[in-house]
């Protein structure tokens, strides 16, 4: 543990210092690491937010992802993924972490698919491409480890979507293929070996994840899960700081809260939550149903989630949808903090501002000021109401009565 | 009650007409009329949305207005309200009526007040302005109903935000400045009358609701709520249709659903809510927060949301905002739908498609196909994944391995 990083930490969060080493010794809080800096995951601290970005064979441009990973940044995103499966992947993995000061995750087995395909992919290269990217600046390593027995659970269950989780589908279809178990289980220790020599966070992915609302918790998602928390005990034995992806995807929005709390009764390690989205019908709209869902399940306990824009479900997002989206998700992980922990100084500091009719010190105050501060009133007067405002009427004629 | 327009609400709710019949008989169900059509709002309905247009003297551009209602009606709003405090206001009415067919509230007192301003207005000038504006093609009215004793117990509140319901300030003013009863409540029995003669529903407007998630419900906030339902079941035995405006405004996340079983467990007349808005940090994107707390709200038994926009809190909003903020609550009313009755098989549609990586019929089925369809693959690869695309290499090596 980097003592210096743990007290920054604990500062930032309004948290004692034995509280996060505390939480770190037992797994329950995970650090991602970038050279001085660290942001702490996990269990008492603010719900974190991560932004994937990277380029396609379907749309290669490497300057869009750049763009991305500054507006990250600049708009309060944790931490950032580079997903990209298409280009110079580690020289475009570069280019973004130059921009960025965010702890970055990598998908190891993107790269080894996207530079081997699938028909050459062997275990030996699978475990080559970890080798080599944990030499990069990288704070945390997803890994999908579904089971051969979990994948057989996924082939004969009635879910609508079979995997939509793309690093689990290339592990499935991997293990498929070759008809073998998984790389990551039987070269577990071999892997640890190699996190733990760069305190890289293992992330433990979620292939398992329902693809729809219509589509339940089943025996491959339990199994998944059990083996996933199996997984990280060893890990965290080990040393390896560890976080396990779960309770994401799809979930219709009666069972969101139940699903974290089916994981928390399991285990203390950090949860990472992709989305979920409670409804499938707001295609177009899907960082704010994902903005729904994820309000949901932080209030639940979620510890890091994983923002969606616009764009889900048909293509890369713009620049701007990414801006989008992680605003949404700052909005779901600010509310849900306020279930999890109480009500934020911040609110009310607005509220103050806003009894007063200071536009300026409300936008300053919000999540995104020049977003709030866009289209504010030059003078006292908010064009919704005009001379009518209630907050004036009522403040004139309460003190007049008064005197 | 037309048995006609009944017939025709049991069949688009897909609930049996005797039970339509027998909500309005008991008033947990109100009908808003226009033409030969309505609008049915309250239990066991799908969730309606408002959506709230008009000028006012810091924003008086009618032709924005009506363009509003055409967007409104074009994306699914179930009623419009009529807001307008500025310009020839019975004019602007009738230019936003005539080209939408959605039932219409209006609330008097603004007319009344924007005409005679509050220091030249009398209870006889509001009675007189009610009975000229139920001349018109009028759906329902919003009276805010505050006794005396309700604006005396909100100004011994510590709330920070005193009265944010516009409608509300106007006649705790209007009460304050001539230290006087509220005028709905002494004329109620002929306000009732009035009503009745033209099957408009009364809409009992809530005054006190909370404008920040730092105040809670206090006594002011009781004290309405309690004379609302009074009020309420007066015109219910005489025969008026009534909804009641309660639990929105600025709530916490973790006090939503209680606000509303608060209020249900008194009452089943149709529920109302404004928002309502979780976090107040939002500012510049009050859509989303707003549609954060309308699930909530739907989810645990709100019947009828007034949709927010992302220039709540400075401005009136644009046409573009107004669809936006409209999808928003759309998306929030249709998860809350989720929870109080179970999955639509619209999501399921959705998704068989989705399987199939059909993205036309996908977006076609979506709460917004414009939006939806934007930016779709024209062959069947999304450039998120390229040609990585989770669906198709499961579906490629689940079958393979099948043969």
């Amino acid at each position: 543990m980097n003592n210096t990083i743990i007290k920054n930490i604990a500062e930032i969060e309004h948290q004692p210092y034995e509280l996060i080493r505390k939480g770190i010794e037992t797994g329950s809080i995970a650090i991602m690491y970038r050279g001085n800096m660290g942001i702490a995951i996990g269990t008492g601290l603010r719900t974190k937010i991560n932004v994937n970005l990277g380029t396609s064979s379907g749309h290669c441009v490497p300057e869009e992802e750049i763009q991305k990973a500054k507006i990250a940044e600049l708009y309060g995103a944790d931490t950032i993924t580079d997903l990209s499966t298409a280009g110079d992947i580690p020289e475009i993995r570069q280019s973004i972490r130059d921009v960025t000061s965010l702890p970055m995750t990598t998908v190891p087995l993107y790269q080894a698919v996207a530079e081997n395909t699938l028909d050459y992919l062997t275990d030996d290269l699978i475990i080559e491409n970890l080798k080599e990217q944990i030499k990069e600046d990288i704070s945390s390593m997803v890994l999908h480890c579904p089971s051969r027995q979990t994948i057989k659970a996924m082939k004969q269950s009635s879910r609508i979507m079979g995997v939509v989780s793309k690093g689990g589908a290339m592990m499935s279809s991997f293990m498929l293929k070759n008809n073998q178990e998984n790389p990551y289980i039987t070269h577990f220790d071999e892997i640890l070996t190699i996190l733990k020599s760069k305190d890289v966070v293992l992330s433990l992915g979620n292939t398992m994840r329902t693809g729809c609302i219509h589509d339940n918790r089943d025996s491959a998602q339990v199994l998944e899960i059990n083996e996933n928390i199996l997984l990280a005990q060893q890990a965290h034995e080990k040393g390896v700081q560890v976080i396990i992806e779960g309770a994401g995807g799809h979930i219709r929005a009666d069972k969101i809260a139940e699903n974290i709390r089916y994981y928390k009764d399991k285990t203390d390690f950090p949860l990472f939550v992709a989305g979920p989205l409670p409804a499938d019908v707001g295609m177009g709209y899907d960082h704010i149903t994902g903005a729904i869902g994820a309000t949901f399940a932080a209030g639940a306990g979620a510890d890091y989630l994983c923002y969606i824009t616009r764009a889900e479900h048909k293509s890369l997002p713009t620049p701007d949808e990414v801006k989008e989206g992680l605003i949404a998700f700052r909005i779901a992980a600010h509310i849900g903090d306020s279930m999890k922990y109480g009500l934020s100084e911040k609110d009310k500091h607005i509220a103050e501002k806003r009894a007063q009719m200071n536009f300026e010190e409300q936008a300053a105050f919000a999540l995104d000021p020049e977003e709030a501060g866009r289209g504010i009133p030059m003078d006292t007067n908010c064009s919704m109401c005009g001379s009518f405002c209630a907050l004036k009427m009522i403040q004139t004629y309460c003190r007049r009565t008064d005197e």
